[in-house]
C-alpha cells in the first residue's frame, strides 16, 4: 500500500472525475459498498474463488464475526441486488473505489488499488454489451488515448473445441492457450496445449479453427456477437476470435481495450457478459443477466504520463500565490478572497518573510502565477502579476487578474 | 457498514464535489493514503490514544506484519510528513475519505464513516487559523446551509484556571465540565466540577470567570484569537469562552460550525490549532505547527435532507430515457448517443417491450424526462419529449431536445 502525494493524486483525479462524468452520461448511477465485507459473502461460492480468496485480507469485529477486505467490486455488487429484490432492472450503477489483495509484496504491484466498474443488471440485451464498449470508447477519447478494442464471444471458442473433439475438461486449458496466441505464436500455443494433454490431432484442429475467420462467422458465438459489432460499427472495435479473458466467469461477449503505439501492453480495461455468476451467487433459480466493464487507474496514468512525460504532474491544485509586503497582510488576504470568489485557486504567503520567500515557495510548488501586493501597487489601486514560467511581470488591477490565467498547465484530460 | 444506494449516494457525492471544490480554491492539494496502516503507526504514542486504539480493527498480512484500519486522517497526514520530510511548508493538503471505528454496533452509528479534512502544516500564523474558518463558511454557503461558527483559544481557559486556583491536575476536567455550558446551565457546571473534586471557591471562580468576557479580553488567549476574529470579521463567527472541544489534542484555537435552525444540534464542521502533535508524534524536537478543519459528511446531509424532504434524493443521474418502438432500436440508440454528445444524462430501453412497459421503468426512477421514438415521429423526423412530471409532450426534432431539459432538479447545493 503506498500514498499518492499530491502531484499523483491531482492527475489520478482527473481521470477519475472523467470516468465518473462519462459513466453518467451513459446513466449508470453512483452506488457506495463499504470495504469491509462479511466473510460470507467474500467466500461465497461463485464469488472471486479460491486463488482470490488466499490473497483477501480477513478481520474479526468486537462481536467476533468474521471479516474480510473486499478484493473486487463485483461481489459486493451481487450480494447489494440480493439484497434489494424490488430495485428494478436492468438496474445500471457504476462504482469506483479500493480494493485489497495480501499478495506477495513486489514492484509495480499495490496491495490497495482501485477499481472503476460500471455494470447493467438485469439486461440480455446485445445493446447493452455495445453500450459497456462505446462508453468505453468515450472514455479513452476524453482522454486523449488512441485504443484498439479486442471482442469475442466465449460461445465462438467453446463451440470450435467442441468441434475440435477437445475433452471437456481440457476445454478451458486449451482456450487459455489460445489466448496467448499473439504472445507466444501458434507453434507456442501448440505446444503448450500438447503439454496440457489436448491430443495432437484436436489441438491441430482447435488452433486453425480459430485462425479460420469466415468458418466462425457461421458459429452459434458469432451470431450472439454479430449485433454488437454491428450496433458499434466502429474500426477501433475488431473481433478476435483468440480472445478469451480469464476463465469461468464470462458467458458471452468480451472484451478489452489496449493503448495503441504505447510501451503499455496490458489492457486498460475490459470486461464481458456474465449471465451466470449473480443469480448463482445468489443462490436462487433466477438467472440474473449482467454486463459490465471494468477500467484500470494504473495501466490508464501509466500511458498519460508516457504520452506527456514532462507536463502532467502538478505539485499543487494552486494557481495564484499571492505575496503581500510584511505590512500589508490585511490587503494580500482581501485580494485572495477576490479571486477565489471568482474561481481562481489562490494560496497566500502569511509569513511576512519578504518576496524573495514568498517566490521560492512558489517555485517549489511549481504554481504559474505570482501577485505580488506592495506599498507602490496598492497605492496604484494595483497589483503586480508574474507570469513565474516566462518571468514577465504586469501591473493590473484585481478585476484584470483573472483574464491573464490560462487554464490549468499539465491538465491531463 | 452499510451500502449507499444511488439515492444516497448521488447526494453524498455533489456534498463531497462541494468540499473538494472550495478546498482546492483555498489552494488545498489533495492526498491519498491508504486506508490500511501499520499497527505501529496507529498506536504509536501522540497518535489517537487509548480510547481509540481500543476501536481499531487490527489484521495481519500473510507476511506477519501487523496492520490496522486508519480510524483518523491525522495520523496518517503525520506520518506522511515526517516520511516526506523535504516538502516545502506551509503543506497545505486535503483528504476525504472513509475511515473505520470497531464500535458497539448501534443505530446512527456507522463503523465505516467519511473524515474530510483541510490541514496546514507548518504555518503558526493567525491567518492560517482564518483561512480554516473561511473555507468553512464557504462551504456552507455554497451549501445554502446557515452556520453559526463558535471560535475560542485554548489557552483563555488554562489561563482562567490557572486564576481560578484550580489544580493542574483537575484543569482539564474544569475545562470538560465548563463545555457543557450551554447544554447543562451554569449550576450544573458547577455541581460537576465540584463532584469532580473542585473546591467550591475555584468552581466558582472559573465559571464566572468564562463568563466576563471583558476580563477575558485581556488575556493570553484572547490577544492571541483577536488577530483571527479581526481577519475574519464576520457576524456568523461568535467568541465562546466556554468552547473547549476535546481535550489534548488542541494548543491554541478551536472552532466548531453549527447548523441554525435545525434540529440537527451536533457540529457540521469542527477543528483547531495543534501545534505540538506532529512533532510529537514523529519523536523528533523539530515542533511542527497546524491548523486545520474537519467536516461530517453525515450531519451536514442531515441538514440537507431536513431543509429539502421531498426534492434531494434522485433515484438515478439519467435525465432523459429513450424508448423506442420494437423495429426502431438502432434510431433510438443513435437519438440516444446525439444526446449524449451534447452532455444530456441519457439512458435508453433496450428491452423493445413497448413503450408503456418503457414508461413504467421511467416513472420508477423518476427520471425527468422521456423520449420517445416511433414510426411516426421517425417518419416526421423528430421524436416525442414527454415531461414526466406534467405529461406535457412535445413533437420536437433531437436537436431541440437539449434545451427543454431543465438543469436536474433536486440537485442540491
Amino acid at each position: 500500500m503506498r500514498d499518492f502525494p499530491p502531484e499523483e493524486k491531482i492527475l489520478r483525479d482527473e481521470v477519475i472525475s472523467v470516468l465518473k462524468g462519462i459513466f453518467e452520461l451513459y446513466g449508470f448511477s453512483p452506488l457506495e459498498t463499504p470495504v469491509v465485507e462479511r466473510w460470507e459473502v467474500l467466500s461465497a461460492k461463485y464469488s472471486g474463488g479460491e486463488e482470490i480468496l488466499k490473497e483477501t485480507f480477513k478481520l474479526t469485529d468486537q462481536g467476533g464475526r468474521q471479516l474480510g477486505l473486499r478484493y473486487d467490486l463485483t461481489v459486493p455488487l451481487a450480494r447489494f441486488v440480493g439484497m434489494n429484490p424490488t430495485i428494478k432492472r436492468p438496474f445500471k450503477r457504476y462504482q469506483i473505489g479500493t480494493v485489497y489483495r495480501d499478495g506477495p509484496i513486489k514492484k509495480g504491484r499495490t496491495r490497495e488499488f482501485y477499481q472503476c466498474d460500471a455494470d447493467i443488471v438485469g439486461s440480455s440485451s446485445p445493446l447493452a454489451d455495445a453500450e459497456c464498449v462505446q462508453l468505453a470508447l468515450d472514455v479513452f477519447e476524453k482522454l486523449g488515448i488512441d485504443v484498439e478494442v479486442k471482442i469475442n464471444n466465449r460461445k465462438v471458442l467453446y463451440e470450435l473445441a467442441q468441434a475440435a473433439e477437445i475433452p471437456e475438461e481440457l476445454t478451458e486449458a486449451a482456450i487459455l492457450s489460445l489466448d496467448k496466441l499473439e504472445k507466444i505464436g501458434p507453434d507456442g500455443v501448440l505446444r503448450e496445449m500438447i503439454e496440457r494433454g489436448i491430443a495432437h490431432v484436436s489441438a491441430e484442429r482447435f488452433l486453425s479453427g480459430a485462425q479460420d475467420r469466415e468458418a466462425l462467422k457461421k458459429s452459434e458465438g458469432y451470431r450472439e456477437l454479430e449485433p454488437v459489432l454491428s450496433a458499434l460499427q466502429d474500426p477501433r472495435v475488431v473481433w478476435t476470435p483468440s480472445l478469451a479473458r480469464g476463465l469461468s466467469y464470462y458467458t458471452g461477449t468480451i472484451y478489452e481495450v489496449y493503448a495503441k503505439n504505447s510501451s503499455v501492453t496490458g489492457s486498460l480495461a475490459a470486461g464481458g457478459r456474465y449471465d451466470n455468476m449473480i443469480g448463482q451467487f445468489l443462490g436462487g433459480s433466477e438467472k440474473i443477466p449482467a454486463v459490465g466493464i471494468s477500467f484500470g487507474l494504473e495501466p490508464i496514468l501509466e500511458v498519460l504520463k508516457e504520452k506527456h512525460p514532462n507536463r502532467i504532474m502538478r505539485k499543487t491544485v494552486t494557481q495564484v500565490y499571492v505575496i503581500p509586503f510584511k505590512t500589508l497582510l490585511a490587503e494580500g488576504r482581501a485580494i485572495c478572497q477576490q479571486l477565489r470568489r471568482v474561481g481562481i485557486k489562490t494560496d497566500m504567503d502569511f509569513s511576512a518573510k519578504g518576496i524573495s520567500d514568498g517566490l521560492k515557495y512558489a517555485n517549489a510548488y511549481e504554481i504559474p502565477f505570482v501577485v505580488i501586493v506592495g506599498p507602490d501597487e496598492v497605492a496604484a489601486g494595483k497589483v503586480k502579476l508574474r507570469d513565474m514560467r516566462s518571468g514577465e511581470e504586469k501591473l493590473l488591477t484585481v478585476d484584470e487578474v483573472p483574464h491573464q490565467i490560462k487554464p490549468q498547465e499539465g491538465r491531463s484530460p
